[in-house]
């Protein structure tokens, strides 16, 4: 693994470890070359003993996959040193887009190429990530916002213009890195909207629902930081196409997600809440039809950290594995 | 004051000690009759000796004013017993709809009336406020949303249709009531949307909209509660109308609320954080235009507690009585 | 399972659903008999269809092992229906106590008896556990307390009179009762000092300390709550005895605790942080002497719901069926 | 004011705004110089316009009182440019103790010599403030340390050896920092102890109890860091003399007190909370004695940017000017 040393690459470890399958081979982790994995992660005693290394101890390890947690720019480089024929699953945000120049517009800097876009619950994508080499699991946002709006795209219940998120996210979404912004005496007891209509996980939700869409979609997505070190609530809208009911809108859900072992579709009249995915790979559902407005309103929740980023991953290496899809994963959450 | 035992009520006593024309009266509070206010409120070492009373010391005290915090469908009875001559400023929800029918769908129950709509900052209501004797304090969420979004309908820079908020709120807006929900071990670490559609805060924005823009209004309501005891962000958007940009969404903004004590129009670039109006009877506000969705987007932060209820009651009782508008207010908040 | 639907029974269910060997019977539950366990554990999808029943299922089920997570009092009704051949583990007070009469001065109401003490990191505690049918879990603040202490006195290092111990707690210690001063809007923002010299744990860390130390030790117990939901750090400190320095303090701890699976003591110099154990059995320890008061203070942090309660009790019944210690536990936390 | 862009003498400014008679001057900031004030603390509106200088237009602003909120070692250098006439507060901790060699220990580097102790409810104290023109204001944990011990040390209710206290802190008295320790996404959900036995506020402690009991007093100390942004609570224990019982402990408390502002002993039987100080100048006491243990027992809750703090140092500052100790400071605090 690549980017051990941050909360994607220490959740990824924490899965690791429980997995049936799944040897842990080497850490690297740039800044932390040579300090104690458990110095930075103290909540995983089993790696007592562990040291991390540098990026290119990967190439010489010869795992059978290999997952990059990387800040955006940095995965092509250490993806170039791994055979061709390792499974290489990226957490970050490198090979998400087919759109080079969305890329460019959201992160800056050279297009690094697009990778089989990693979230299995997505129409047909199962199968497209089980014959993959190179899968990019998506971003955080984009697994809660897709999920929630694909289903009614996907049965015409939505217009594909206009759609709307508003998605509140625990703090650990921002990284393992010292900003003023981030400390625990700035975020407990705020709120705040940021890179409002700017954020850099629009185009990635753009283009996970226009693919489900079959047309270009558009939406105003706002996320907003909130005091809690993990989960996302995303509060997705679109307008509703003639005939569309609360009915409608709910069977959407569930016929979509039907047999899928790690959305769960709540009673009717259940909202999702974010802590009951802490630590899990779950999605918690909840739509309705809001007459006054004429909007469908779909609520999903997960742990950013979980199905938002390291289960997911590790739910991708598991297809292209060829192990069980759930091995080492689970959609129970800890709470309180 | 009724219902001084509630958070609210609890706010109000703090900002009235500070006051510096007006002296604090009889407190009643139903199921805290006899018991010492610093029992209750042990924030407020001032009111040592003070003793909770019941509702009917009120009509006997012959106070200037008078304030009601009361669970909705109490507030007309106690007004009852006052003389129309005392000011009374009710911080619930009774006689805030001009729709008796809205009411007992949002409500339930009979509609006890309705009184001045106190939010000075909408056009006209200035000298409705300081002309009445009965205003009825805002809702916290109406007063985030309404202020947000008031600016762009008068200026017709948004459809009056389709308008979106999405509210996350801190605690205390539930509240002072025993319920396994908002216990602290199920709100931190937690977000979840709840009345999805159904709150009873949307009609009053509605009509608060409506007013201003002229024509009724539809607007889609989602409330998420969040993990702080107090603060809202609200994420309010509008269809957008042919020619409006950022510009004009944020001149919009700036020109309404030129003048105003309370209101803060960020400088460009900067979000609201809830945080930065803790304690304060402060709005800030930041507005843009999306041009992907095509839509406005507003972000509008409060302390529920202050300008969202408290706050906004005393700067109504300030009117009432002829003080200065702003006497024993803030607009500073406290941080971190 | 009785008492199913609190705190601990819910973080015991997540624990079994995990569990290699047991399976899951019978879920009572008074107050909540035939609400859906999903309506209260909405973060255990996999109880999907399971029903809270009434403790007298419990005997009819004929379980290997049933668990009690009931409020102090009940749990002997419960138990007297059971074959006296089950195994059952109380995670409740009931029967933690040897001395009768500390149990009613701490509980109030007649004793219920006395079982094995279930924390079998204690000298000689494995043993009994695994042969007993009948076990007491600990509560949380000794389990903590204790963990951290024994190691001293039973090498020696510091006076049996005048322990000291203030621990603060996250609020599901308290339990999911709706209590005012438990409701997040009381508890963020928090830190309150309660039951000072009165709290129920005392007499428990006494009786556990006194066992080790072989003569009756003295403790001053000061609980706080602090704001987060899960979570115990005890700050423990006895007074040295002559020749005691860091290295005999640090040395006692690590070699009192070689080999078990579940208790960490920290590399010198990295004190315990309460967010690394969330959702793990581990016990994190560190420990050192001041000289400038003459005190050995050990630092200790738990999961209050873990090996604070459901995961402890799990280890005392993997020993009690002849199970792996560790079967369904792990020493990982969740973080951040 | 120098250091104004930090969390101490943010909330100086904001005591300051609403201060009848002290007018705000020139804001010192040595990484900020340029910077609007309202870009870093957002939440003071009414300082929209003012800009950060260096430390230099401290000297040519001639104002009455100068308050230094710098890192420690740097107070010196800008008090050495201000005229012996000029009043100056720090808050820092460069003068605070009379002893160089401890000062050293504590701090490293040279002493800058020591100033008159700014806690005016020790005995003598306020005197010896009114006359100064330079006072060190305390630090945080030693003004809640010390307001508890004192008055027991003082009526020779506890031995002066082996005191004890285990203190609790929110985030921000470690500053606004950037620190990866310090992020939200660290601190929510965690509690952990730090500088065991080597925090530097222990030798001020010291003391200033000695001052008190009139020998030289030992304390072993320990600091915890909790999940609050704002607020200490300080569990305080001595061992008690003879005769020593919960009244006496009780009335030391009341009559040390009596009179006295801004510390309130709570009702019997009521414990401080945190909460309960937020935004004031408060220290709420209450204590007792322990049988078991033979210790008598204080818990203090202060705000530890307030009373620990910016209040403080502005109750001084009244003093030193011959204003009312009490003017722009509140004992109110901001609840929930």
């Amino acid at each position: 693994m690549a980017g051990a040393s941050g909360y994607g690459g220490g959740e990824l470890l924490r899965l690791l470890l429980a997995h049936p399958e799944i040897e842990i081979g080497a850490l690297a982790a740039n800044t932390s070359v040579g300090l104690p994995v458990t110095d930075v992660h103290p909540n995983l005693p089993d790696l007592e003993g562990r040291v991390f290394t540098d990026a290119e101890t990967l190439a010489a390890a010869e795992a059978d996959v290999v997952f990059l947690a990387l800040p955006h720019g940095q995965s092509a480089a250490v993806a170039a040193t791994l055979p061709s024929t390792v499974r290489v699953v990226d957490l970050g945000a490198d090979h998400r887009l087919a759109d080079s120049e969305a890329w460019r517009r959201a992160y800056g800097g050279e297009h690094a190429g697009t990778w089989t876009y990693g979230m299995p619950e997505l129409p047909g994508a199962r199968a497209r990530i089980a014959a993959s080499r190179r899968v990019a699991a998506p971003g955080c946002y984009p697994t809660a916002s897709s999920l929630a709006l694909a289903p009614l795209l996907a049965a015409g219940l939505v217009e594909p213009q206009d759609l709307s998120v508003v998605a509140a996210s625990g703090t650990s979404g921002a990284g393992r890195s010292a900003k003023v912004n981030l400390l625990g005496s700035e975020v407990m007891g705020d709120l705040t909207a940021y890179k409002v209509g700017t954020h850099q996980h629009r185009p990635e939700i753009v283009q996970a629902l226009s693919g489900v869409a079959g047309t270009a979609v558009s939406l105003s997505f706002t996320p907003v930081l909130a005091p809690l070190p993990r989960g996302i609530l995303a509060t997705c809208s679109g307008r509703a196409t003639p005939g569309t009911d609360a009915d409608a809108v709910y069977e959407a859900l569930r016929s979509a997600y039907a047999g899928e072992p790690f959305v769960r579709v709540l009673p009717p009249g259940r909202w999702p809440h974010a802590a009951a995915t802490l630590g899990g790979n779950a999605v918690h559902i909840q739509g309705t039809f809001d007459a006054e407005s004429g909007r469908a309103i779909v609520v999903s929740a997960i742990d950013n950290l979980g199905k938002g980023a390291a289960g997911q991953a590790l739910q991708c290496a598991n297809l292209m594995l060829g192990l069980p899809e759930t091995a080492g994963l689970t959609a129970q959450g800890i709470a309180p």
